[in-house]
């Protein structure tokens, strides 16, 4: 195998000495990207670009000499295969295996790079097709170029010159191929057919406009989602990623979100007699264990703390991944009589769920922020009645907050929360994936933890011949938990940003309207300046007074096109612009950040219109995203439109007999397993099974379910209800 | 030495089987309590008292053989060592050293029980003078007596019966002694006076009357401060104690505090332009390591996270004692020119400081909630203004929000933030203990941080002649940290309490008025109660509409006396009764809480009234915490003077040289060290030496520093300011 050694030595023999970094070692190159930037920045080249180096294989005979085609492109570039195969005469490209990789080149799929060159025999090389992206070679002077030198935990940054100096002094000879010419000469790739090349995935947007080059997002959302959603994230400076992996700060951008949401929600939770506490974050393991569903379902995850300063703890304490088993040991103790019932706690606090699977800026964390509350109720009736009210506050954060829509259900006996009796749902959606995404879960615990944790009352309605027997009249009280959490700030993202950045509701967003000075040029004299300058303060002061959160954007040596694209990439709904003509005819230009319309607002009724045009953004903004996810459910009653539903990124809308068998089948059935894939799962096309999402509460009324009539539509048993099932998060 | 399997035996012997409960070993009461607080309580009996053993010695000829005494006595009973010696003609009682524990009892201080009698030789058992508290043989049936079975971390839980058997049995004849009896013959302890016996600390309140007996504050606030203080923050709700060590429940009455705290000083901050934030709690340990001083200050108090799940990480990681080292590498990224400046950011947080001094509900715990700001500049003098910006902010959370007078001052070289340049602070007082308490610090850290994480920007005002100097224009910004606790709560429970309960200040009340019926007897008619109940709610109804924070109890099955005391207890600012007479008077007759003084309200005024009188009860509050504090800061410039001023429990004002040794050294002289303690310290005359408080900003005008003229008081060199010295939390 190559090793990073004689990678050295060959860079020796060269006289070349690139810088190489260490990092994490990666799969793929959303991996790498992030490894390096969890580097010590100080330590990367001040400029850089990574690669991507892929190796295919033709189809050929069986009898035939292998004859692979490696591509050396830079990350960005579009490598489209089917075109390439045309343009080198060479029949259906696709992926080498790995054990190609091995055998021929010497070489893990993760650390494949041009010099896995150096271990192709001298018998083989002459077979291989060496391909370079014309656009590598355009790489700008100062700018390093980044490859993997032959070990995915390490990174080295060759000049243009030296990658150059490598490459020919290679057996293979290269070719230089421009795939964006290439491209141009191919017909369109079809980014909604599910068949298409995965490395259509890797389109970048052309270069936008000069002014926006440095700010803007470089990522189409259609094209390359998971890299647009990263640059939304951290280009509208709501996140900003951490040097502890699967960590993340959330900077005010997005914490004013946060805050929107927990004002919002802590009102309406006081209103239902909820009172908020803090526990601790500590929890023992004695006490995390004590029920043993609920510890199965979190134990993987939990983080341990096994030492202070300098000394070892005597007994290891973890880090709550929420709190049932930490507060209701405290209920049984708190809870003394049916008058202390019912009781409602709440705390806003951290949590920490130790993932191993690819963390995701706010959708998937180790660390995150969430509101977690846990009532006690003495009948199953006023705790479900709670259930549901608290489900519905979720669907208003959702809805009249985020202008997300979501769909309310109750989650499978397969899905449904460890050690409860049922789990209550707001399912989001996100289009560009065609991916369901659990919003926030209400729980009903049933009896179960108070068995566990002896929270019990004597029964106020207890039979009279209970008489004085106490265990007679002793009563479990039924509980309930629910959570809604950071997340939120993801699917909002998702849902909304377009290619300019992220787009915030109204109601979220902590600068409602940004008013910009224009229209001034070499030519304004001070006069103008000074009077558009204070026809900003004085649009920012009405609007103020009427309680808009507007702000004027008065930065000098700014153009006001630059001020536009840096406040269209951080979402703002509203921009009003005034220049001096506008002062002229006592007027603005409003222009939605939502669907880009432009209009003008007199003066004289800002304090009016510009709080109903807010409303009608935040309006429309849910009904647009919802006219999307309807479009994106399909009820299906027969198997075979069932994966093609979800290929077409839908979710499916079955009939279902609810068993947990049929479940488990529908997930196998819907997961595509090819032979061969690109290492970056291409998340237009994710070949992972469908689950369950939720049976909707609201069953459709037009196509009502006959018992022992309808059929389940993946196993044919009777049905129960419509469920939604779909690729998810 | 005895041992717990040589008691059992013993207990056997005596065909006695008491309970034996395991727990965390224990030095003294106080952490005994504790200790099976942190019990399963289902373990545990439903009545139980603790018992205290004390081995005596009196003065004694040294050939004289020992004859100590042995005191068994209930854990709440006043032992008055004086007293006893008079009675049994012994002089100078003291506590016996634990050479003497050793060798003739074969026991430990912290497992002495009579159990230990066992262990004593048949030659000296005669020796032995036995005293047991009478209050012993009062406890009622069905109440267990615990005792250390020779093992501080077990206790053994026997009933009267038992125990009286096994005094029978040893062949140490005991005196039953009863100490209430005995104080009352002898002169009385002068709680004032620092040479009080230590015992006398032990004194329990008479039986309150009948009604609050279940619910009310069983200790005197001025006899037994630590015991008040734990059962008041308990016992009204404020916290519970948790199986965690150094980690508490906040419940609702508490957290509601702090929110009132947190919406002040959270709209305060965001006026000055700060925003909040939101950084991993993670750290890795070579981010926390960075700054030296720093980390040598918070190292031996950090938890380690260093397993996920089943896994062991590749590195521990930390959790944050404070954010520093989490958020500076960010500015550095972040703070790319002096345009970026001033960076505000805050964030409301937990943090973990893993204390391994005793910890104390509110004031030391392993976890706390606090909010940190962290921001920079581009000048030392726009750093220095905010740091006292935000400092006049703290000073009037005290003031303003909780009625706590505080002292504005800077830290000494010895006491300021490790790492940082100078830090202010706000110092509250607590006059039962006569001990300072830094309530918060306002830290700035200079240049210090900005050099280590390589924070610069290009100097706006660079010389002309650094030309294109990189080097020459490069400024390190000028940073700021500053924090406030959760220890505030505490603080304010200490400072305002008394023996029946909390004191709320009006502004952090989340009750402010309770509206209790009254006046029903068994004679009211039905219409009477009716009326009764319209005219509470009507009158909350009023309060409600004009913001008072007003709620009406309404609750069957108790008496008025009962509600009165739940809701001192729980310290509501104001109580406003309601019978037939006054409803017949078109009146109310409010109770204060702080002072108890009674008032008729008329109906039509309760609207303008109570938000009055809520506002001279703030203002009250406020007045005479100030008035006690005042009274406690002595001004000495005579060293002389100095000890007796702290412990006569007050804080010292002196002028002061400012040097590290002279701090050290009157730490030193002021430090008592006896030879023989109490286990239990006497919080009303620690031994502790005291330190810096801080140097006032408000200085004397009418006693000022001649320089070069007025001398420390301590060591006689030249004084630079007048400072403030004192015992302290
Ligand atoms: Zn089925
Ligand atoms: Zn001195």
């Amino acid at each position: 195998m190559a090793t990073f050694q004689s990678v050295v030595d060959r860079f020796t023999s060269l006289s070349i000495s690139p810088k190489v970094v260490d990092h994490a070692p990666v799969k793929n190159n959303a991996e790498w990207s992030e490894a390096l930037g969890q580097c010590d920045q100080a330590s990367l080249p001040s400029s850089y670009v990574l690669t991507k180096t892929l190796v295919l294989k033709p189809k050929t005979a069986k009898t035939a000499p292998v004859t692979p085609v490696m591509v050396v492109a830079l990350e960005a570039t579009e490598t489209n295969m089917s075109a390439l195969g045309k343009k080198l005469s060479l029949k259906d490209l696709r992926f080498a295996n790995e054990d190609l990789l091995s055998s021929f080149f010497g070489v893990t799929k993760e650390a494949t790079s041009p010099f896995a060159l150096d271990n192709v025999s001298a018998e083989n090389i002459s077979n291989v097709h060496l391909i370079v992206d014309a656009a590598l070679f355009t790489v700008a002077e100062g700018t390093l170029i980044g490859f993997h030198p032959s070990a995915s935990e390490k990174t080295s940054f060759l000049t243009l010159e030296e990658i150059r100096k490598y490459l020919e002094s290679s057996s293979a000879k290269y070719t230089e191929v421009d795939f964006k010419a290439l491209a141009a000469e191919a017909p369109a790739a079809k980014p909604q057919q599910p068949k298409a090349p995965k490395a259509a995935a890797k389109a970048q947007k052309p270069k936008p406009e000069e002014d926006s080059v440095k700010i803007g997002i470089e990522y189409r959302k259609e094209v390359d989602f998971p890299k647009w959603y990263q640059q939304v994230v951290t280009k509208s400076e709501m996140l900003e990623y951490y040097d502890v992996s699967g960590c993340y700060i959330i900077r005010p951008l997005a914490y004013n979100i946060w805050k929107y949401i927990t004002d919002f929600f802590d009102a309406e939770i006081q209103e239902l007699g909820v009172e908020n506490t803090y526990f601790p974050m500590f929890v023992s393991s004695k006490v995390l264990e004590k029920e043993k569903d609920h510890v199965e379902g979190f134990a993987p995850e939990v983080a341990w703390v096994t030492k202070a300063g300098s000394s070892d703890l005597e007994e290891p304490i973890a880090i709550r991944p929420t709190s049932e088993t930490v507060m209701y040991p405290y209920f049984a103790k708190w809870i003394r009589s049916h008058r202390d019932l019912p009781l409602k706690i709440n705390q806003w606090c951290n949590v920490v769920r130790w993932e191993f699977k690819h963390p995701q800026p706010f959708l998937r964390t180790r660390e995150f922020l969430w509101q977690e509350g846990h009532t006690a109720h003495l009948t199953k009736e006023l705790a479900s009645e709670e259930v549901f009210q608290i489900l519905d506050l979720y669907r208003q954060v959702y809805e009249d907050l985020l202008a997300v829509p979501v769909i309310k259900g109750i989650k499978s006996e397969k899905e449904k929360f460890a050690g409860g009796l049922y789990t209550t749902t707001v399912e989001g959606f996100i289009p560009t994936t065609g991916r369901g995404i659990q919003g926030a879960t209400s729980h009903c615990l049933g009896q179960n933890f108070a068995k566990m944790f002896n929270i019990t009352v004597e029964d106020p309605n207890a039979p009279a011949n209970a008489g004085d027997d106490a265990e007679a009249k002793k009563l479990f009280v039924w509980q309930n938990s629910w959570g809604i959490t950071t997340r939120t700030i993801g699917v909002m993202v998702m849902v909304h940003g377009d290619d300019k950045g992220l787009i915030i509701p109204p109601r979220v967003a902590s600068t409602q309207v940004i008013v910009v000075p224009c229209g001034l040029t070499v030519k304004s004299t001070d006069e103008d300046r000074r009077n558009v300058e204070e026809g900003v303060k004085e649009v920012v002061k009405i609007l103020k007074s009427v309680g808009v959160r507007a702000k004027a954007d008065l930065r000098e040596n700014y153009t006001p096109g630059y001020k536009f694209n840096h406040w269209e990439l951080r979402g703002t709904p509203l921009r009003l612009e005034i220049g001096p003509m506008d002062l002229a005819k006592k007027s603005t230009l409003s222009v939605r950040r939502d669907n880009g319309k432009k209009a003008p607002i007199p003066m004289a009724s800002l304090a009016t219109d510009v709080p109903a045009l807010l409303q009608t953004i935040q309006k429309d903004m849910f009904a647009n995203a919802k006219a999307v996810r309807d479009a994106h459910v399909k009820y299906v009653t027969e198997w075979k439109d069932f994966v093609p539903a979800l290929n077409s990124r839908c979710s499916v809308m079955i009939p279902w007999c609810e068993e947990v068998q049929c479940e488990d089948d529908i997930k196998e059935k819907s997961s595509r397993n090819e032979e061969q894939e690109d290492e970056a799962e291409d998340e237009r096309a994710p070949s992972m099974g469908a689950k369950s999402l939720c049976i909707p509460l609201e069953q459709p009324q037009d196509k009502p379910i006959v018992p022992g009539v309808t059929k389940c539509a993946a196993c044919g048993a009777d049905a129960k209800r419509w469920t939604l099932f779909g690729r998810s998060y």
